[in-house]
């Protein structure tokens, strides 16, 4: 009989979420995290960063289709898309989706990940072949300042960065969330531009994202919250999407791209009503 | 130091949800079922039936107020409501709100579980004690066949039972979900009756809920599911809506009674957006 192999992630000091694993595919250090495979029968692969689930084969679809798709079907005609992280590839795979896209730049500080990636999660990296494609290995944070100094401009911007909000290590993902970023990603959109950024799980993070919330909303002429459904990110993770001039309540009229299993313009609005702050507030 | 207690619940027998544990305030075998009342950090008082989470202090509220006020403010004057199962009380709580009341009746089989949650959970209890409310505590689906016999009508039935998906018993309330007890439910409903049930997690039962809803469809013209947040009851869980009339979607006009803490009009249309089987069904 071969040994009984539990993963647990803690989502508070005092819950703990466990998977039964069936084999540890990979453990490695990279420069910056600890980066970890796992086999599950529940929810097929996992990847661990610094001990947290990152996407699991079961759910990253919904993740990462529920990041993208509403922002780019509310733009008028999205050229110029940048991701932040998002080194697995899901999000470049939903955005390269869209015809109208010139280009999709990557910006992932831990180019391991990207390879454990294509090795263990093919169907995530499937889109970084694609020739409007761009990978930029390197700190973020620092891309997005120089973009700026030389008047880049993007239509869509996905903050797709590890944790920032605890238990556990957040500081690779910090500098993703100061003024200086927020204020220069607000320069960078062009004047349709849309911000859309993970913004932690509103069961045990809700402090954090009434704050983040606040702190766009002092940059941003429309900002929502919209919650989805991961049963991987502690059941119910929340997207906070920022922009001058694209309300994100507008009715998504165009007609979505092939290939989507998950996202539609009816659970958008559904996630929109249950991403209201209040709701959450009233939990805690 | 004390020692490092911790309560596992099974979603599946891949999946646990862990709550640390701070004392262990009741365990009881009853006629029925083991009875047990954990203290927790991060949800409070915690209780149990055969091992599975029946409500906890935290956000007992929100499953008691989604699953009471949408069809009480939907129908347009429910004067007798029948709650099967519910010993813990909130429901009633939730329904005695109602001014249109003339009747609330609890069909509850083990009256060791009211005892309990009069004493552990006062703040779920509080509404028990109202002039409207009778007791009923035995077989609810005896007590619903009876009712049939005698040609009593109900205006709303809510079925807020135990655990009817595995894993772990479900015998206790197996007789709630047979044919002849959805028939009878079927004929108990006055002409603008509701029924509202409990129907599982979407996340890790969603055969049993898409059986369910096919089910009710066969005899009734309004069905839908709804899908609430309750971070105990696995991040998420289904309320299933049937009615010959009432259509769940009709825009909710009554103003809702006072002391209400989570339920609006709008959470409730986001919640139906994200009940649509569906969305659930391309998650597994």
């Amino acid at each position: 009989m071969k040994s009984e192999l539990w993963y647990t992630e803690e989502y508070t000091e005092h819950i703990r979420f466990s998977y039964r694993v069936t084999d540890l595919l990979l453990r490695k250090q990279t420069s910056y995290q600890l980066l970890e495979i796992l086999e599950t029968p529940e929810f097929g692969r996992l990847m661990l960063l610094d001990g947290k689930v990152m996407v699991t084969q079961r759910d990253e679809h919904i993740y990462h289709e529920m990041l993208v798709h509403p922002a780019m079907l509310a733009h008028p005609k999205p050229e110029k898309v940048l991701v932040i992280g998002g080194g697995d590839g899901g999000s470049i795979r939903e955005i390269v989706r869209h015809k109208d896209v010139k280009k999709a730049v990557l910006a992932e500080i831990d180019d391991e990940v990207i390879e454990a990636s294509k090795r263990y999660f093919p169907k995530l990296t499937s889109g970084l072949s694609d020739p409007r494609v761009q990978l930029q290995i390197g700190d973020a944070a620092a891309f997005v300042a120089d973009a700026v100094k030389f008047n880049e401009k993007y239509d869509i911007c996905f903050i797709d960065c590890t944790d920032v909000a605890g238990p556990g290590p957040v500081d690779i993902a910090s500098s993703l969330i100061t003024d200086e970023f927020l204020d220069n990603i607000n320069t960078l959109l062009s004047p349709n531009g849309i911000m859309v950024a993970q913004s932690e799980t509103p069961v045990y993070s809700i402090d954090y994202l009434k704050r983040y919330v606040k702190r766009l909303s002092q940059r941003f002429t429309y900002v929502a919250s919209y919650v989805i459904m991961v049963p991987s990110y502690a059941g119910l993770w929340s997207l906070t999407w920022a922009s001058e001039s694209v309300d994100p309540n507008t009715v998504i009229s165009r007609k979505a791209p092939e290939g989507i299993r998950y996202f539609s313009p009816g659970i958008f609005k559904g996630a929109l009503e249950m991403g209201k702050v209040q709701f959450w507030e009233k939990i805690v």
